[in-house]
C-alpha cells in the first residue's frame, strides 16, 4: 500500500524517520535523567540540583515542541501510509507523555526545594526511593521496548505498573499513619506523599509509552485495557 | 499550496473535516458533563452517579480511540497539508487533554465513594465547589473557543488558569490547618485535596485546549509560555 516515490526519495526518508527515531531516544534519556536527578536531590537536600532540575525542564518543553513540528513537516511533506504513518503517530504521543514525565520531575524537584530544610524521616525516603527506582527502571525498559520494538519487553513494563501503584498505595497509608501520630509533620509528609503521587504517574506515562510500541508492531490499540485483556488481544492475533 | 484533486472529493474532505470536528464537541461536551457529575456526586454524596461517572469513563477512552482512528484515517487518504493538517494535528491533541480531564472525573467520583458515608465538613465542599465551578467554565469555554476559533476566548481562558491555581493553593492551605486542628479528618481531608488536585489539573488541561486554538487559527505554537508571553508572541505578527 506504500506509495513508491523514487528510490532516492525513499532513502532520504528512511535516514529522516531513523533521525526523529534518535531524537525521541535521546528526549527520553533527558527525561529519565530528569526523574533520577529530581529523586537526588530530595533524597539528599541538594538545593543546586533541585533547581538544575527545574531550569532543565524549559528544555524538555522545547524538544517536544521541535519534535512535535518535525513530526508535522514529515506528514505534510512525505505523505507518509501505513507502518511510516503509524510511526508518526506513536512519536507524536510519545513525546507527549515524555514532556508529562518531565512536569512530574519538575514538581518532584520543587517538592524537593520546599523539603530541603527540614528534618529528614529517613525511613519514608527510603521508600519513596523504592517507588522511584521501580519508575525509573519502567521508564528505561519503555524506551529500550520503543528503541527495540520489543512487544515482550512493552508488555512486562505494563505489568509492573501494577506493583508501582501498590508500593504507592501502601507509601500513603504510612504517610497518613505518620501525619495522624504527630501532626507536626503534616505539611512535610504532605510534600512527601505528591511526590510519590508524580512517581506513580510516571509510572502510568511509562506504561502508556508501551501501548504505543504495542500499537507500533502490532497495529492493535491497547489504551485502557487490563493487562489480562491486552494480552488476550495480542495472543488472538489476526483476529481484527 | 494546498493541492487540489477534484472538487468532488475536496468538498466531501470539508464533510469529513467538519464531521470530525463535531465530534470532538461532542466528546467535550460529554467530559463536561463528566466533571459536572463528579463534583454533585462528590457535593450531594450520591453514591449512584459516583459509580455511572466511573462506568461512563470507559466510553469517554472509547470515543477518543476512534477519534484518533479517524484522524489517521484522514492523513492516509486525504494526505492534508497546510491548515487541514494543522486541524487534524489539534484534534490529536486534544482529544488526548479531554481524555485525560475524563480521568480526573473518574478519580474526582472515586474520591466521592471514599466520602459518601462519612461526615461532611460544609464549608470545604463549598470551596471545592468554587473551585470545580471555575474549572467547568473554563472547560466550557475552551470548548466554545475551539468551536469557533476565538483567539480572544481562548486568551481569556488561559488567564483563568492562574487564578484556579491561586484557589487551590488557598484551599490546600486550608485544608492543612484543618488536619492539624483535628487529626481524625486526614484521610477524609486528603480525599478533598486530592479532589481539588484533579480540579486543578483539568484547569491545565482546559488551557492546553486553549493553546491548541491559538496554534490553530494563528499557527503559533505557545505551549510551555506564560500568559504575558502568549500575548506578546500574538502581538508580533508576522515576526516567526
Amino acid at each position: 500500500m506504500v506509495t513508491n516515490k523514487s528510490q532516492h526519495i525513499s532513502q532520504q526518508f528512511e535516514t529522516e524517520l531513523q533521525d526523529i527515531r534518535s531524537r525521541v531516544l535521546a528526549m527520553g534519556g533527558l527525561v529519565e535523567q530528569q526523574v533520577a536527578s529530581a529523586l537526588k536531590a530530595l533524597k539528599k537536600a541538594d538545593l543546586e540540583l533541585a533547581r538544575q532540575v527545574i531550569a532543565e525542564d524549559h528544555h524538555i518543553n522545547e524538544i517536544e515542541m521541535s519534535i512535535d513540528e518535525e513530526c508535522i513537516q514529515i506528514i505534510a511533506l512525505r505523505q507518509p501510509t501505513a507502518g511510516d504513518l503509524r510511526l508518526v503517530s506513536v512519536i507524536l504521543k510519545t513525546i507527549t507523555d515524555l514532556e508529562r514525565i518531565g512536569d512530574e520531575a519538575n514538581s518532584i524537584a520543587r517538592k524537593a526545594l520546599n523539603l530541603a530544610d527540614r528534618d529528614h524521616p529517613k525511613k519514608s525516603y527510603r521508600e519513596l526511593s523504592t517507588i522511584g527506582n521501580h519508575v525509573r527502571g519502567m521508564l528505561r525498559d519503555a524506551l529500550d521496548a520503543f528503541a527495540r520494538l520489543d512487544v515482550e519487553a512493552a508488555l512486562a513494563v505494563a505489568r509492573e505498573d501494577q506493583e508501582v501503584d501498590e508500593e504507592y498505595e501502601s507509601f500513603t497509608r504510612t504517610m497518613i499513619t505518620y501525619m495522624m501520630e504527630d501532626p507536626r509533620t503534616i505539611s512535610r509528609v504532605l510534600d512527601l506523599m505528591w511526590s510519590a503521587r508524580a512517581l506513580e504517574r510516571i509510572g502510568d506515562h511509562a506504561r502508556n509509552l508501551c501501548e504505543y510500541v504495542i500499537y507500533l508492531v502490532e497495529g492493535k490499540d491497547v489504551r485502557h485495557l487490563s493487562i489480562e485483556h491486552i494480552e488476550k488481544v495480542l495472543q488472538r492475533d489476526g483476529d481484527d
